[in-house]
């Protein structure tokens, strides 16, 4: 008797063109077999807001009281005291930045530690839970089957690769060196003879989104994908770049239609530039669309 | 019975050290247990000429071969007479610079296709054999060592990163990600709705040596090294980065002393801003020597 594969994902064409390519990838030599992940709403939710928005905060109300007069700097204000408003004249780009601020000056240790009593201590203010227990059940069973299929299993994140790095290993089984996102800089120092790195509040290069997605692929991971899953149009330029490969690829968008057991909205997030809806996109170019509501028997692993 | 482990290393302090290493990391949460390699004189001869270098004048033949006036290039002129005098004259930078034209808007498996058509069909000049096959057969050995006590092992090379992972998998077991070296620029087009990337001719940030090293590690490795191997003053930085984590570490310094079996030199390659020859740092900072001639039993694999 067989283990039995994906068995959160209900029976239909979605299931059944994972198999295919499961099938199809066995003809291809295991060192191309390559699968990239976006994380917010593919892997995980990104409902009602960003997890790395809401750890930033976290981690803003514990700087404050250890040093009140941080509030009174004006983005920490607005943030502090939920002003949509204010936040939305600065910019959410300039706010991350001011709260990027936090974690000048320390080693990346120190911030993998933060990220991580984040995990631990922090409440998702929708569903009660561990913010890494809203990771999507069906899809820790794909990244398993592809893994049992001889795939090297990756994120592309536009999010902060430190901070997807915390958690990648103990949440999907993923080696930092395997997590594609957006950089911070840092700095070379030395203390009494032993050089550390000091994290900057300055990020390095581009945001991990739109085109930029595909050239950080080929310069961290060093090949194209096979199978690209992304639910927003900042995943665009990445699902077509691995739907347009010479080999068998699979693209997958994850369609947000479950307000019952997730949530449902169209994701506008990223750089594609396109007025057209995402769903449509993907309909027009031929990807794999993953009705949450239909083709997902569970949404979040048992709690 | 055992396996016999580490059989090309000779019984002695160094040997030992690196047993100890490997015991003492079994303490260590396998996630923490990353190794990383320098390259060219470390894991594979790096003389008379780096095998990059060899390889971008093989391909500037044969572009040569196609398209005779690129000889009026006065970089290729000088290459292809071997008028040192000349190269000397532009630097070594400008000249690599002007070969890495020779691949300008070509895609990534074009490149990595043509490294390994070098590699199949070129013969090392000493050694009449293939550049591969110039592996150094104790470090191999190290490397599997490793990898059965739970280490990821990675490359980090001052190298074109493209040109080492076009071999990586094949001559170290080592896939594309972790090898982290020195980056061309990508540029992104679309040719009828199939996005592709094409190499540019210009380097991504720094050449990867010496406190770049450091910072690429994190970057793309995202955790500070257990064990550390190199051979030069550009590999000092990383060295010593590794020999002052908080947690069991080894930093091993290859010492090119066998004029019989490889080659008798001291590395004055790299970044390192010292005048101190590197094997006088490595005393200063407690680095474990390795002496080809004493520590190898053998130097290359049967051939």
């Amino acid at each position: 008797m067989t283990k039995p594969i994906l068995p959160s994902w209900r029976p239909g064409p979605v299931r059944d063109s994972i198999l295919d390519f499961l099938v199809a990838a066995g003809e291809i030599p295991p060192e191309q077999r390559l699968a990239v992940f976006d994380n917010d709403g593919t892997l995980w939710s990104e409902k009602p807001r960003y997890p790395q928005l809401d750890f930033l905060v976290w981690q803003l109300k514990r700087s404050v009281a250890d040093q009140p007069d941080l509030s009174d700097v004006p983005e920490y204000g607005a943030v502090l005291s939920g002003d949509r408003a204010a936040i939305a004249g600065f910019g959410l780009e300039r706010v991350a930045l001011a709260l990027l601020r936090l974690f000048e000056n320390i080693e990346p240790e120190v911030f993998e530690q933060r990220v991580r009593s984040f995990f631990t201590e922090a409440r998702h203010p929708d569903h009660d839970c561990r913010y890494d227990q809203m990771v999507y059940q069906p899809m820790l069973e794909l990244l398993a089957a592809l893994e049992s299929h001889g795939f090297t299993n990756s994120i592309v994140s536009g999010g902060g690769t430190e901070f997807v790095r915390a958690i990648s290993h103990q949440v999907y089984g993923i080696p930092p060196e395997r997590v594609v996102g957006t950089l911070v800089t840092y700095e070379l120092v030395e203390e009494g003879g032993r050089p550390l790195l000091l994290r900057t509040a300055t990020v390095q290069g581009k945001m991990n989104e739109g085109g930029a997605k595909i050239e950080n692929i080929q310069t961290v991971l060093g090949r194209r994908p096979l199978l690209a899953a992304g639910n927003s149009p900042g995943d665009a330029d990445m699902l077509q770049y691995t739907n347009t490969s010479r080999l068998p690829s699979l693209a997958l968008l994850v369609n947000h239609d479950d307000d019952q057991r997730e949530y449902a909205y169209e994701s506008v997030a990223g750089t594609f530039e396109s007025e057209e809806p995402i769903g449509e996109t993907a309909a027009r170019l031929g990807w794999t669309q993953i009705s949450m509501k239909d083709d997902w028997a569970a949404v979040f692993p048992d709690r």
